[in-house]
């Protein structure tokens, strides 16, 4: 088992990998005496039971949500916050967020705003939200004009990562958390990348040991930017290399049609590309990128039928544009990404164009 | 002109207090070049376009929402995601609260989860407002099942309280907000409980000068609080004086029919009563208490109707309820409150048949 703290002075909190986690670490990290699982109804059957049964000294109640990220909006928030008043939990209640990354994140929102702020804990099921939405506090939901438009930094008590649930998850489920694992490597891991590129194939076949090496070394890179910028002032936003671009793709086909980490490595790749139209990277680096996306099966290119145009609206709508500029996360290298402002506008648009003509 | 500050470390911020003090101020203390100003239908006639002009040099829209208590929860807080989403205003956006406390809070929270937070300016025109919800960044809406139950701690860039603004305020209003400011006296400052009685007959003439260091007394003290405990783990509870009686009020009523103002008369003479029966507080200063609400034409009884059961149903639900039992703030004297929850819980029943069958 492997264990590690995201460094966050009093807002401090450990991370648990392995196979059973659960059991040892659940009911500790509980301070109050009512808890409230919140989780979708793909996950409830499968773990729901196992995680209540932690929990029995305790008052709980359980809340499942309708899956997908089209659901990750006000409207299924409220449903939590009316769980809660009907049952009266007070606030020293702990949530307990109990699925993927839309669980995760609306759990962790309900419990920044429930009575202005009570606990909670992430346990994530699918590999994404693993090794990126559960750990460094970012909650919210969607709004039909944005991702994450309105949301709050609130950090969980503990992340329980048990990767027995990854034996559950569907193939595309788990490819697309390879997106935000191969993210790490690319920001600001070269020797990672390079590890992922040499055990592909064993952890494509689910290699549980190599799989929560994966998840520990994806945690620890973003726990590290995280106790730099818990709030996203500077060098967190590295940790949205491909998500400017992912982010008008999913808004732009509609939530829920591709998957948050099919969306982030198609950007990836356009990140990819729109930095060596820049002159910053170079073609065999790009090509490395699009190899290892295209190895585990992810999406490199946009879907087709969306236009430059609608990109450029979309991604100027995203949280990291300012005055209209939109602020990308571009490669000099593998292992070293920056964030860039300053590039000539008529070159995005003159990429968008060519790469979304070449599909 | 008065100005001090709110001392919260790196979350510190002024309170300018007087007549004109929108116009040196405002600007200033916004740093992007976009902001929102949220008001309501009925201030907006009265002072939206005396703000709009302060802000000319930047890029600006105004929010009107329905007026009242009833008006604030999640779906009138959408109409300003909404507006903020349209126009694109990114996370270097300013929100501005012009208008009560219902404007302030939704207002508030707006900004606290905005893109996970952006700034806001509190311009509060009710008495109410000035000297209680504008300080201290409390910020929320409310629930069908309990008053400001979802919300988050979210303190302004300033607090801009113009005396003028409070010559339109209808007479009904301004009797609400002298039932907070009589509230400090009670919490922690005998003197300025006797400095009211004096002086009394004055302030409710509308004299300026006497109401502006009425607004001073009563929102130094409310910082000094804040100051000491701005997330009310402990003696930021004390200035939830005659609440937990005062939202049962307004709950069972139904938000809207009581102002919050008056809701909190009542209670803070119920906290009162309450305290002589527990022996914790003599008759005198009761009926000093009583009569001072009395003259200002504040309501001492809870509305008709109200029974016990229904008074300890909606007060276990309040935010301050642990495990069942309600916390209450008690008075051992005028300007001597505390947080009581070692009463037996059949007295609280007993004084609230008494007390409800005594109208």
């Amino acid at each position: 088992m492997i264990q590690f703290d995201v460094d966050l002075g009093a807002r401090s909190y450990p991370i648990h990998i392995g196979q059973h986690v659960i059991e040892p670490f659940l009911a500790d990290a509980i301070s109050g005496d009512t808890a409230l699982v919140v989780t979708d109804e793909h996950v409830a059957p499968l773990f729901l039971n196992k995680v209540l049964s932690q929990l029995e000294h305790l008052k709980t109640d359980s809340v499942v949500l309708p899956a997908g990220e089209q659901h990750k909006n006000l409207t299924t928030l409220t449903t939590i916050f009316d769980r809660l008043l009907e049952r009266r939990f007070d606030r020293h209640t702990t949530l307990i967020a109990l699925g993927g990354g839309v669980v995760g994140d609306m759990t962790g929102f309900a419990a920044a705003c429930y009575q202005r702020g009570v606990d909670f804990i992430q346990i994530p099921t699918t590999l994404l939200s693993q090794v990126d939405s559960s750990v460094g506090g970012k909650t919210g939901v969607n709004h039909p004009l944005g991702k994450n438009m309105i949301g709050a930094f609130h950090q969980p008590q503990c992340v329980l990562i048990d990767t027995d649930s990854l034996c559950s998850l569907p193939p595309r489920e788990y490819k697309a958390g390879m997106a935000e694992v191969i993210k790490y490597g690319l920001i600001n891991d070269r020797p990672f990348f390079d590890w992922l590129v040499t055990h592909h194939d064993a952890l494509m076949e689910g290699n549980l040991n190599l799989l929560a090496e994966a998840i520990e070394r994806s945690c620890r890179n973003k726990a590290k930017i995280v106790a730099k910028d818990e709030r996203e002032s500077g060098v967190r936003a590295l940790l949205n290399l491909g998500h400017t671009f992912g982010h008008a793709i999913e808004a732009g086909l509609g939530y829920g049609k591709w998957l948050h980490g099919e969306a982030v490595a198609a950007g990836m790749s356009m990140a990819a590309h729109f930095s060596q139209q820049l002159g910053l990277l170079d073609k065999e680096a790009v090509q490395q990128v699009d190899a290892l996306l295209e190895h585990t099966g992810l999406p490199r290119l946009p879907p087709a039928g969306m236009s430059t145009q609608v990109f450029l609206s979309l991604m100027s709508a995203d949280k990291k544009a300012r005055r209209g500029v939109i602020n990308l996360i571009l490669l000099k290298n593998i292992g070293e990404a920056f964030v860039c402002s300053d590039y000539p506008s008529a070159e995005l648009e003159l990429f968008l164009d060519r790469y979304l003509s070449s599909q």
